[in-house]
């Protein structure tokens, strides 16, 4: 009975040390974003300056990652995490608005766009070769694969004029992908040109390369 | 009479000193492209490195730049128009093949793609925020300005489907920049990913923007 009890105890303070640590990792992830964001083209990534945003002693990063790349990939994952569910929530917007397949990839497109502009420092993380470079790990390749096979399904919802430049989905997302990503980074990286709205160039870019037969009444209520 | 050859002396001095000055000027910019192109994402750029990689004293670089953004401007100044080059080059390629306004432009975007994709240091130097961020200088934004300028007029030049996204050549030469400027940045920030080639991506996005009436007759020798 005591050593059952003990067994409890130790099940129960493990419980509570496993949630603790869960919470302490995730404020420690939050703290390297932070970080990464706000560096300068020179300024170091180092754990003690995640350790240093997120007020916490050096070693209690070391205990959860480590090393950097441990925790850079955390990085990555968590990103490209939010990236899905912010796509999936401008989708799910479209289609409430009684949007097809067209409507809920311009959604995505546009949606994608709005967070670079915001979050440039975010997004250089992701796609700018902010964090890549530094790891090498197959993983990497993984996290952003399901924003590009959404892209995909939706092409491949989506009826078309006849000419598009290409008849296969996955061409065609890689395109758009390019596309997109070439009019957040060149507004982030060019800030002293003078730029027309960057969602208006995002929706031009989509519609120029999935070239959609648009219905208008899928617009309209149901 | 004597007062007459010393400042004659003095001219041949001062034409032969700024002849060299200019050589090791030109020197110290190559030297800086080289150290750019090879910086790690937490290197710093200083003239010190500068001057170790073109093999002389660090005060001599000072004698020419006054400090690191001056040299920096004079370096996108160089790179920029280094792109001017290639791009004229390309043109006058395909018009020596009997190339119109489309062929041109094509080869103005398979050019530029392929520069980078052989140059991604010095491409992130022009393109992707290596530079600019550390700058302040409002004459950047003229340095790239010819690019565009040249995409515009072959733009307006060109015969084209009824369908294109907008009707504006300055509108459509941002976009086609964006798209282009995607494919290579994702190609050189990606690199774990599958990547079609990229020049193959480049004329699929130039095509599907500018939506050239192409008349197969312009190829054949004339």
């Amino acid at each position: 009975m005591g050593a059952a009890k003990t067994r409890q105890t130790g099940a129960l303070r493990s419980r509570n040390a496993r949630g603790e640590g869960e919470k302490l990792r995730g404020e420690i992830i939050d703290a390297a974003v932070k970080v990464l964001s706000a560096l300068g083209p020179e300024d170091p990534f180092s754990l003690r300056s995640v350790a240093k945003m997120a007020k916490i002693a050096a070693p209690s990063v070391y205990i959860h990652f480590a090393d950097r790349n441990v925790l850079l990939l955390a990085v990555l994952e968590k990103l490209f995490a939010e990236q899905v569910a912010i796509r999936a929530t401008a989708e799910t917007d479209a289609a409430k608005a009684g949007g097809g397949a067209w409507e809920r990839l311009l959604a995505r497109s546009v949606a994608s766009v709005r967070f670079g502009l915001e979050h440039p420092g975010h997004y250089k993380v992701l796609f700018e070769g902010r964090v890549v470079p530094r790891l090498n790990d197959p993983r990497i390749a993984s996290f952003g694969r399901p924003l590009l096979v959404r892209s995909i399904e939706l092409i491949r919802e989506i009826p078309s004029q006849p000419k598009r430049v290409s008849d296969d989905p996955e061409r065609l997302s890689l395109l758009l992908w390019s596309g997109l990503h070439g009019v957040v980074s060149l507004r982030i990286n060019k800030p002293t040109l003078d730029w027309p709205p960057a969602t208006e160039l995002a929706e031009q870019i989509t519609r120029t390369i999935i070239q959609p037969k648009v219905r208008k009444q899928s617009l309209a209520p149901r």
